[in-house]
């Protein structure tokens, strides 16, 4: 139910449970889990993560959940996080293409990508505020990307926030019309997979590692990992060629 | 000079301090922690929390600072900061309804508060910094909820925002006419006070433990009450309403 | 290579070294920390942050980083973020004037700063990481300007954010016409810098300390520093003044 293709140095991970509105059972996870791994060993530069379906994902399956005793939910709840943190550490640039509706988990996800674009039809939502299983996880990642009075907002109410005003809120990147979704993912993976691989996989975990910590903490970390870089083939040829004026040959 | 009203699932709390500008004396905080407190133990869902008069208020009361000594002062503030973390700590989903002008301590109370809606005839300010007795302890929630640069030009300048950019900077959630706020408020808590009590006040408890600290340690605080909330008679009854495609009935 | 100018209670500080885009070599480095440290010791209340040429910065001088091993980039490096973090120590305001295309650790530089104006025609980038040496560095104190997914696209695209761009998402307080750009930049400067000049000094240092520090932690710095204030000269004065309902008169 995941589908996953090599296109040129992409790869397009694809959510295919239309039926069941890509809802994330632990065999789903699974399924993601593997085909970002997979995707993060390749020697691909970017995954763009999409999904099949009228809507990008409904979040957790309650038909898998409402069975499992707290061991079980906790289980599939670390096989969820383990899957967010693994868009995070994989090598490749993360773009997620959002066709429609996000939801819970699937909002989790989206935020969890480094890079979103989504249709201006597309709409993103922490539901579980409306009910009875709040979106405690769903919202760690969505706290990182929005400020604190929409956060609460979307988590109080759950309503639906729509495409444009995630991109106002930092929540995405860009929303576009659903036509032109898949040249604006195009155009901003090729854009943010320019350069030496090894080079963009190195800043992707730094930029990880040192963001939500205090200020002072983040540039000891940046700073050793800058010195380091500058003595990486790919360090040594971005600055020869710049002062050669010629263009950059990239080995890794 | 606190009015305190149950309506229906929701206490108003009113400072009612006009000819003082509802400056925040001693007096006036310990009264406003009162009445948070009394609205936090009681089965109220939501929190309106305004104000009567030409401001909504105008921080603390010069009055009743200028005759303290060191240790006085510090008691007055250990009591403003009693009440701001009590306005986060309370299960209600707290709103404020900011009719005007709110500075220092007053801007305090609004960043502090879940959700914020204002007249679009409202500004902010922390006007300290323009005197000689900067806003340290105001600038701590707006720092939370504004970007770095916005903070600073706020601290530093200590002029006025009004409610339009307040709503761009994500002080505030919306700002409406006059004649629209009441209507615009209740609306939003409404939206914000739905499905299980019990669950919303541990979603609301969560964010908060989560918000500003590293992703990997929010995550650890988030999945874990994710995955004991799943067991609750509200996270049970949340699920199995969906899989029976009926309305969900809530007990807490 | 550093012009360092007083004009009246304003120190400005420009770069101009316009042949070499005003890179960032060790020497220049170097200059830019003492003009800094010198009128961080001056009884100046404001410092201007400028530069002359067809550029703001471009960042590291590649010419005198390509020649250096993994010691001697670090040591650049540290001399750098040193830079930086006495922009925010020194206790003027400090405010950026970007007339042009800032980048790397130019663009640094400009997030560094207290507050920054731009001109319309201005342009930000962190372009590392579409080359071979991604801006780990330059990401931190951008990190803590602008959202994480507008952080993303910086880091791993490299291309240019406009002005206008750059105010939506909190890189910088205004874009003006180029033409306005000095009176921009003066009244700004003019409005941040009212008050006592010690009081102004302990509240920037005390936010700095706070900003990016859970909740509670810049409670406790923040509650003791306001405590403390209340009692100098200048928290007396001010408190003094309101009461007796005249203009406060500032004597530190």
């Amino acid at each position: 139910m995941v589908d996953v293709q090599r296109d040129g140095d992409t790869v397009r991970i694809t959510m295919n449970r239309a039926a069941k509105r890509n809802a994330l059972s632990a065999e789903h996870l699974g399924e993601l889990l593997t085909a970002f791994r997979e995707a993060g060993e390749s020697d691909a530069s970017g995954i763009v993560f999409g999904a099949e379906g009228p809507v990008f994902s409904a979040g957790h399956d309650f038909g898998d959940v409402a069975g499992r005793d707290l061991h079980g939910v906790r289980e599939m709840l670390e096989l969820c996080t383990t899957l967010m943190r693994t868009i995070q550490e994989v090598p490749q640039v993360v773009i997620a293409r959002v066709h429609a509706l996000a939801t819970a988990a699937g909002c989790q996800l989206v935020a969890s990508c480094d890079l979103a674009i989504a249709a201006d039809s597309a709409g993103f939502a922490l539901p579980g505020g409306k009910g009875g299983w709040f979106c405690h996880t769903p919202a760690v990642p969505v706290a990182r990307n929005v400020g604190r009075k929409r956060l609460m907002e979307m988590v109080l109410t759950g309503d639906v926030v729509d495409a444009h005003t995630a991109v106002e809120w930092g929540l995405i990147n860009r929303a576009v019309p659903l036509d032109d979704l898949d040249a604006a993912v195009d155009d901003l993976l090729m854009r943010a997979t320019r350069g030496s691989r090894a080079s963009k996989a190195l800043g992707k975990r730094t930029v990880y590692a040192q963001l939500d910590r205090p200020e002072a903490d983040a540039y000891e970390i940046a700073l050793e990992v800058m010195a380091s870089a500058s003595q990486t083939t790919a360090g040594k040829e971005w600055m020869a060629s710049f002062l050669d004026k010629r263009k950059p040959v990239w080995t890794d």
